[in-house]
């Protein structure tokens, strides 16, 4: 299977970092933007910016530092946005919808696709958004987590953020997954049945209920998901048990005598 | 709305981390098990440990830090565990069933809540997990993501992954969301006749339909989502133009006269 392509659309969706303080948090966060395929990343008023920390904390993703774009103000960074997430933990006496990011995922892989233009819009580290940077934004988005500790990192946050709308896209891990073909349910009932007369002719059921016995082999084979391969291991292995049992075969410490 | 409880059963979900080489990434990793309410960290031979850094970085989680368990052997690690996930995101040529975090985490939740014991595997940050760590496992776990930059940081990893697992426990973020009464149909009719009325009264309808632009109006306000206490001040609006309509209130630049 081949590798599936990052979507084009997801150029539409820009990360945002409001007034950031700390370079290395720019240079992770665009790394955690590239691993879930975003690109564009704009920076308002950042305290030091370009940075060699940033690059080196970046790793791969510097390419995303050399295209940001960095604005003087949050409304420049919007101007052409048509929804603006503002993320934030704190309870906000603001009638702005507030949701999760996998409730709001959905909509803003929509827009994008549409061609509309989306922020996702974080704060500074420490003093986070301010009440009139949240205002510029028409959606709240707060990532669920311990009410008792919500001390998200910046850059975790992004990459929790992006993880979310990147799992909305589609794209699989199926790639990733070894090849093998599952067993059809007459190849399982048929190596069941080979047990079946190998458990009988080691004379194992003797005083055991051999019904019962299978059922619970058959149950253990079926939640398995057997493959086709394991199917042909398990017969050579129940032909092998029979050949010594009938005596076809000689004791293993006389082979080769 | 009262801050919701941490579940009780997220303590049978353990973190493993095989042999990290960066103190600061065991820090980090604490703090983001801690902000989705895990608190069992297990460190399979880690090149330094404690270290200041890792408790710089752990930042308010260095309880997780203190109470970390760490072992020789990550067999040890595992051994009273029923289903360790190892998150990988190689193509791994095992038959071990491969899943997203979204796809597994509701099991591993189920399993916990039952009281059994689930572990997420980590492995190195250079190498990642070695074939017999992951054969140690029997479930393989991968972050969709990116496929020409799969760069995600082991802390990152970590997030990502405990963020899947507290968003299926079912703490919802509601105890942060404003309190607001929404309006009623009836109320929304109300106040949409009310528009209505007021247009008509200072001549906005002339030659153009009314029908239509009410219906427009309707399928906003609907849109929107209107609360009480909006409604309240759009009618206080109204009320307003009405009076300045109708001459029983004097032009602003004459009151006060």
């Amino acid at each position: 299977m081949n590798k599936p392509q990052v979507p084009d659309f997801l150029k539409n969706i820009r990360v945002v970092l409001a007034r950031p303080s700390h370079p290395g948090n720019i240079g992770s966060a665009a790394r955690a933007m590239k691993t879930m395929g975003l690109t564009r990343l704009y920076l308002v008023e950042p305290k030091v910016f370009p940075s060699e920390e940033a690059n080196v904390l970046a790793s791969g993703a510097v390419d995303v530092l050399e295209h940001a774009t960095v604005v003087g103000s949050l409304t420049e960074a919007l101007s052409d946005v048509t929804v603006a997430c503002a993320l934030t933990s704190r309870r906000r006496e603001l009638t702005t919808p507030l949701s999760t990011p996998r409730e709001t995922a959905p909509e803003l892989i929509a827009r994008a696709r549409d061609g509309e233009q989306v922020a996702l819009v974080f704060g500074n580290e420490t003093f986070g958004l301010s009440i009139e940077e949240v205002e510029m934004c028409n959606r709240l988005v707060t990532v669920p987590g311990n009410p008792d500790y919500f001390s998200l990192n910046l850059a975790m946050a992004v990459q929790v953020m992006t993880y979310e709308l990147f799992s909305h896209t589609g794209v699989d891990v199926n790639y990733l997954k070894a090849e093998g073909e599952a067993a059809s349910m007459a190849e399982v009932e048929g190596m069941c049945g080979h047990l079946d007369n190998t458990l009988e002719a080691i004379g194992y059921y003797e005083r055991r209920n051999s019904e019962r016995l299978m059922r619970r082999m058959r149950a253990l084979f079926n939640r398995a998901g057997v493959l086709r391969e394991e199917i042909d291991i398990l017969r050579g292995f129940f032909k092998q048990v029979q050949r010594v049992a009938d005596g076809s075969l000689p004791p293993r410490d006389k082979q080769g005598e």
